[in-house]
């Protein structure tokens, strides 16, 4: 599958760019897996796609589930292995028009591998479940974000007909910066289950860090390319250009970024909509477009030059992710004429990269009370054609910085419901400062819940199994089934430990919160056994309560003490 | 307003009960208080309603915010002052029928000082303020739960109407069992915003350390009584019977609690419907009458007993909160033929209490996937004539463990949205141990951030003050002040401080998330600042851009580098 094995990081041909005078990641340990956890693979058609195969104790079933960790014990230092490459290359080879992406593909009824990956990730029937990935791509009400050169990439796709993901954004400042710090991030979120990574490095090295991060990801990687163009003019928006700005694409989609946020909304006579927010711009990519237009007083180079920047995505395929430059800051700037107008744009632009055959998101927001986030999603749909909706959030309120885990999950979990596509986490530290390596854990698992949460609302197949499972075992006191059906096992383990840390509680009959004379589970376990030992079942009892069987009471008094201490 | 200041615990008549050998609070440290904010009291009518004022910097007005710290500065052996003692009084010296429920004065068309006192505490008119809490209560669409014996408690209310209301649960089990440690997690309950406490004690010195708990409390206490009964009679339900639950219900309510759950609602025909759960009965209280139901093939005493249990609570104004025994413990469980069967039947027993005047809420689930939330609410408003439900959570998803004040908090701010009064706070170790001090704080946090969030979706006035105060402080880089209008002050700023820990960065205009050149409200403020100083205004911009004013823009670059480095 590679034959550059022995290769150090850079592996593209922009080799130039890449002097490793030392070794970044030189202090990174490897990262452990999750416990009781197998990495396995449904073989079919010469596709191996990976499923996280998670064993249970007393003779259950094991419990498989949508893995986004990547291959295992792989030398950072050499990258992923290339699982698209030979399919990227088979198709330039035959029938390359310049353009592509997998729409283009979808569009001309090509299934191509990509799209059967992810039928039977998202386990579904290889055929219709392929057919169905390649007809919500062709009408664009679905995306599978793969950069042809990110070939390490494992497909997924983003679309509401599918499972609800979520991105992890990761990424240095000026303030902060180390290389190894962000690959671990990426290790970490993709760990827990971040379906796609945004890397939004603002600070020095963003090239290289970059690098690091796609060759290493098996998850689509995002960028806001504008970043890195205002860092080439040294901070000053008034500098940017198109073609400062069609460059760094092509620099970024040389390297396989999958996905990019492109403010292209942010129209020169909305600027002023915002001057009486409360919060006015909240969008670094938004507001450093405002402050071009202005200085200008042109019209965003982004939306004029659109279909220039259609002709850079089409050739890698680079999905757009049209940024909501224009999002709320707060609760009181919520739904106002600002956004709106800038989601109309947002609709208008998405026809156009259709019409090249580009795949595209649309991104949301923000700060949203609950009463208005079905508002969102319903006009984000009208006015985009069904295109994805990915939002960042949205908090529900403004009040508690530290929480914003915990403000955004809540309206993450609705707007999945409603219908949001991929939902990008919020970590502990929002607002108030850059992730660590335990905040993007935070933030993954609460966005977990938020997504899980949303699949379970929609009625997603499957997706009630393991909450289904985890519960069977909480009842029958498979206290480490438990654990390790969790989104995060360590964590309920370290819980229930501190109070019951000897290995026996594992196998009791009950835990620290009402002790073993208290346990209502054990009750209704008692309750069911002797019910099923006496041919109590549903029916029988209903009768037998109606027949009044006092003789049946005084059997069940006769049966004794059900508190029975833990073996 | 007591005289009796010198007298150590106990302070009720029971005093031969509590032989306080040694001091079981010796090493309790005192509590401080929240960063910026003083205590400060609306004076009315000869009432003082304590309010937390949030003083901010800059010549920002301060924002008041309610409080449910209680009176500073007490010695916890004294317990609190009694506030309404002297209101207690007066009506059993003039006019007292033997029936002493705000709901009886409510209906008598009595507005008692509780009832202004909530009124302004609400934020209400005390005059149509106190005439809609009166209104309230004698509809039974709102509760005051206020016992008698409870006079240090500050008055609040549980209505639909108002404000949405967390409760904290604290106690400890036969595993864990420190009187200082339950003392310590009320005081810090309170601190962060618990409106109710309730204690769960299952363990030994359940007595004792309920004392210790109310005469500290200045919030509602509740308790589920069949716990201590079950003490009783040594862990066997079948040894329960109607006296020695109604005895225990009066040694309770002599002690001043609030509110009583109670399970009436577990019908011995109800009980076999749950043989086909996942997770059968979860709840406690639920489990144990069921169990004494099947063993004496009896229906239920709560239930066949309740006028008598409603005899006790009217001469002392302790409040139902009728329990749901039956709740769902797992997502497959929610909403079926059980719960509401039960949930009817609680219904049937809030038209009985009515009958004497007793106030009622209704308890609520446990485990519903967002989907199902609605049907709750709706169902529990018809079948339960508008009764304030009290809801425990719900989480919306089981696989969570070790986050399931996460998966509630997403229930919670739903259910609280749809109509709930009052949601009951789960902690991080639902599930999994008996919270500490830390999982005390995460539940409370996560709570109000849910009612808050609910009372902004419900458009409850005045509540998007706070919101929109800590947004324009964010906005304008007031660090500190953004930290101390958050729920978590100290989480905020500790947060904030971790990458930048200089006191100058309190006053920086920018953050580590983005650093000094890309901070979107950095530029924002300038956009604004400069069309401001340009007579820029909203209109006027759009008219510029209409005109296509390039002088403008000219101008707009010569005003120079907008980059301005922290003061």
């Amino acid at each position: 599958m590679s034959n550059d094995k022995d290769r150090h990081l850079p592996v593209t041909e922009d080799a130039r760019r890449l002097p490793v005078v030392e070794d970044p990641i030189a202090e990174l340990p490897p990262i452990d897996g999750l416990p009781a956890s197998e990495k396995v693979h449904v073989e079919r058609d010469g596709l191996r796609v990976p499923i996280r195969r998670i064993h249970l104790s007393g003779g259950e079933a094991p419990l498989d589930v949508y893995d986004t960790s990547g291959p295992v014990n792989h030398d950072l230092h050499h990258g992923l292995p290339k699982l698209r490459a030979a399919w990227i290359a088979e198709r330039l080879a035959h029938g390359d028009t310049g353009n592509r992406t997998q729409m283009h593909y979808a569009r001309r009824g090509i299934v191509t591998p990509e799209m059967k990956f992810v039928a039977i990730r998202e386990g579904l029937d290889p055929v219709t479940g392929a057919e169905l990935v390649r007809s919500e791509l062709a009408r664009g009400r679905a995306i599978l974000p793969a950069n042809i050169n990110h070939p390490e990439s494992e497909p997924m796709i983003i679309g509401k007909k599918f499972g609800v993901k979520i991105n992890a954004n990761i990424g240095n400042s000026s303030v902060s910066s180390v290389i190894a710090d962000e690959v671990d991030k990426l290790r970490w979120a993709i760990k827990w289950g971040a379906d796609t990574v945004m890397d939004l490095s603002t600070g020095k090295q963003i090239h290289e860090t970059r690098e690091w991060i796609v060759r290493n990801s098996p998850v689509p990687i995002g960028t806001v390319p504008i970043y890195q163009c205002l860092e080439k003019v040294k901070g000053d928006p008034e500098k940017l250009t198109i073609d400062l700005f069609l460059e760094t694409l092509i620099e970024q989609a040389e390297q396989g970024v999958d996905y990019f946020t492109i403010h292209a909304g942010v129209r020169l006579a909305y600027i002023p909509l915002t001057a009486s927010r409360v919060t006015g711009i909240v969008s670094r990519g938004g507001s450093i477009m405002a402050k071009w237009c202005l200085a200008h007083h042109k019209e965003n180079f982004l939306y004029t030059e659109f279909e220039r920047i259609c002709e850079v995505m089409k050739k890698y395929d680079v999905a757009f992710s049209l940024g909501d430059g224009l999002r709320p800051g707060s609760i009181a700037d919520a739904n106002d004429r600002a956004q709106f107008a800038e989601l109309e744009t947002l609709g208008e632009l998405t026809e156009k990269a259709w019409k090249h055959d580009v795949q595209v998101m649309i991104e949301g927001p923000g700060h949203v009370p609950m009463h208005k986030i079905k508002e969102n999603v319903e006009l984000q749909d009208k006015l985009c054609h069904e295109a994805p909706f990915y939002t960042l959030g949205p908090l529900v309120t403004d009040i508690a910085p530290g929480y914003d885990h915990i403000t955004s999950a809540i309206g993450a979990a609705m707007i999945g419901w409603f219908g949001t596509s991929m939902l990008c986490y919020v970590t502990p530290k929002e607002h108030l400062g850059l992730p660590d390596r335990d905040d993007v854990k935070a933030g993954v698992i609460a966005y977990k819940i938020a997504a899980h949460a949303a699949d379970l609302a929609k009625g997603h197949p499957g997706a009630q199994r393991r909450d289904d499972t985890l519960s069977k075992a909480r009842f029958e006191f498979r206290w480490q089934d438990q654990f390790n059906l969790s989104l995060d096992p360590d964590t309920a383990q370290q819980f229930h430990d501190e109070t019951l840390p000897a290995p026996a509680a594992k196998g009791a009959h009950f835990c620290s919160m009402c002790g073993p004379k208290f346990c209502s589970m054990k009750i209704t376990q008692d309750v069911r056994e002797y019910a099923a030992a006496q041919g109590l079942t549903e029916q029988a009892a209903e009768q037998a309560v109606a027949a009044g069987m006092e003789a049946k009471a005084a059997e069940f008094r006769k049966a004794g003490d059900f508190y029975v201490a833990p073996e």
